[in-house]
């Protein structure tokens, strides 16, 4: 993409009503747009990020026996009722009438939609064990939306769910989702702790929560700075003894062992080898989506702006035309075909600025390569390289260029 | 995917409520459930077909200028208010107030949004043409839904929007996407009709209608037998006479000339060459994108079931293995992974059914080419193909299976 023709805009000011690092970078560079409070648009160059992660999120889904679907954000309240839980949500659920008549809310969880769906589908404990997934949009009427992306009235959701006969199939369900998580969160640049976590409006017997460090963090977890563990609880460290460090950390994904609670509400039956009719045993498994870019962004970052880290980042390169002369862009236009041609994403910064605009827009953005293009280095045949993480920057010669873009990219 | 772990189920029953043949085939053969009327969950299989379907789109976007973003389905009725159109629209619209107090409404299409975004981002003629789509849920509030996809009330829609400086630049960008419709709906199977259209509540000087002969269509179109031409009104053909022939057809694409109706409404402006404030000129540009499913299968099937198209089908080989022999079942294995390999989406029916369940089944799934692996061909050294367009046969040597997938599979 030529940086001139791309649909962005990057902001020199810090937006006032941004009270984040995380929501003020998604602003000032040009990934998100406010429509209205808590209700956002997606930029090219955020879609891009977002996109990324969703297909990370896919990858390891599917590796670990998901199977994907998309159900309707619009809901019967008849569903919610069966389970009593149109009065445990009653408070974050957008709920209208239809012009049919019909009591509609816009779904903030899918428990329900799905165990009506197991209920048609699943009749056999020959079609079991099985696991759906969805990325989704989903709807909370947040009194008080706030942090961007963090917590807001629309946004983006993974939510996993899994049909198993037995306890033995659910604890095996639930530990391939959580070995799912901890891949898609490491691949994603996120350090995620886990710790055991209240159940609440899901029900169920257990769950496990995942979370990252960060200034939006609503939540706190306290560290052991002598053990390094992480605890729910302050007090000293359960486990040396030494005094716990408070802090800030942000929700990115939850795990439950559901039970039978929403199969026996909705009637969810199979039936066993044993020829028995039995209760369906559930899981259900979340991925704050939407909200993994601020969590990101929270932990990779510097003065300058975002740092993405590689498998996520918008672009894999960004190539600084340094100038107008004719050879110079030229030769960019070379580059970015050579690099892309290697399947990567290439940004061309060809727009007619000064070296300090390029440098400061794309130390913002952040791509993880910079490919410099000077008149100086240029006329000795040298490419400069800025690795945007610790901007140590590395002459390479034109002829290898390509050869190292092949080689060093993606590791 | 094997079928035998696919969640899939596949329906002998013709459903009750289905009307039409569209609606039928896509409950018979598990691509989609109806949570409620008009309300409806895309199965894996429905998805798959659906992804194909958003792919070619974006293909064809990107390559006609087109930068993806993604607006929200929450939209302030304030926003439509400024145009007029929450009147317009009042009937089809849901609309209630949130927690906070705001009128708030479902999006049924986003010229409002997307204007207020280009008037925040587009302030210089320099940063025109701009063409930005979206692939997104759309809500209509409809009293009577009917024909599964054909008019639901939460459907996906492409929509693109054109910015343009003056009247030659949106002749230019509008010529751009009937292009790329052209290949869209030509690469999806669909032989699109082209006619000129009212602009009705998009408001503008100009629009196109794409559609398809379909049993579902609302609209009726009339053909010319002798000179093959579609018109929208009845008479005979105004070029050589003949006697018209009336003909069901289906919108699924609408593209307009808007003008200034949006920017004028919203306070898009710009800063023209020649330092004036201008108002920015306009198009959209509309796919129905889950219409087409229905839209594919009308034009596209037998008294069997589907013949998907080769490009949006969601595998595009099933194997079929006739028999439980372990020689048969570990060959089935062999060349269900030598064919993934090659970046086909393969669907083994490794199901312990009888040869009449697994023949009905594929035929009513309708992937374009089934791979027959029985007992008698099998022992001769012979894989049967069967193309499941004309149900034509051929036996090919295990040996030159692979390939003939090569060679074949995608002309």
């Amino acid at each position: 993409m030529r940086l001139s023709r791309f649909f962005l805009s990057t902001q020199r000011q810090t937006p006032k009503d941004a009270e984040t690092v995380s929501h003020r970078l998604c602003i000032k560079s040009g990934l998100l747009n406010a429509l209205s409070a808590g209700i956002f648009s997606y930029l090219p160059l955020g879609l891009m990020a977002l996109r990324k992660i969703e297909n990370i999120i896919r990858e390891y889904m599917n590796m670990y026996d998901g199977q994907e679907v998309l159900l309707p954000a619009l809901q019967p309240l008849e569903i919610w009722q069966k389970t009593g839980r149109d009065k445990v949500l009653e408070e974050i659920m957008f709920t209208f009438k239809d012009r049919r008549g019909r009591d509609i809310c816009l779904g903030p969880t899918h428990e329900e939609v799905i165990t009506d769906l197991a209920k048609k589908f699943i009749s056999s404990y020959k079609q079991m064990p099985v696991i759906l997934y969805q990325i989704q949009t989903k709807f909370r009427d947040e009194i008080r939306p706030k942090a961007g992306l963090v917590r807001s009235c629309e946004f983006i959701m993974k939510d996993a769910y899994s049909f198993d006969r037995d306890q033995e199939g659910l604890n095996l369900s639930y530990s391939k989702m959580k070995e799912a998580y901890q891949n898609i969160f490491r691949e994603c640049g996120l350090p995620a702790i886990i710790l055991g976590a209240d159940t609440g409006a899901m029900g169920g017997s257990e769950s496990e929560e995942f979370l990252v460090k960060g200034e939006s963090g609503e939540d706190k977890v306290f560290f052991c700075p002598n053990c390094g563990r992480y605890f729910k609880q302050r007090g000293s460290c359960p486990v040396c003894a030494a005094q716990l460090e408070e802090i800030n950390a942000l929700e990115i994904g939850h795990i439950f062992k559901l039970g039978t609670k929403y199969s026996q509400a909705l009637g969810a039956y199979f039936l066993d080898a044993d020829g028995r009719r039995k209760e369906i045993i559930m899981g259900c498994y979340g991925i704050g989506v939407s909200r993994l870019i601020p969590a990101v962004i929270e932990n990779n970052y510097d003065q300058e702006g975002i740092i993405w880290p590689k498998k996520i980042a918008p672009f894999d390169v960004e190539i600084l035309v340094l100038g107008q002369a004719e050879d110079l862009v030229s030769y960019s236009r070379e580059l970015y075909g050579k690099i892309s041609s290697l399947n990567y994403d290439v940004l061309l910064d060809d727009r007619n600025e000064s070296v300090g605009v390029k440098f400061n827009d794309a130390y913002l953005l952040g791509m993880p390569y910079l490919f410099v293009l000077g008149k100086g280095s240029f006329s000795q045949g040298k490419v400069e390289i800025v690795f945007r993480k610790n901007k140590q920057k590395i002459l390479v010669n034109k002829e290898s260029v390509l050869d190292w873009a092949r080689d060093y990219l993606r590791k």
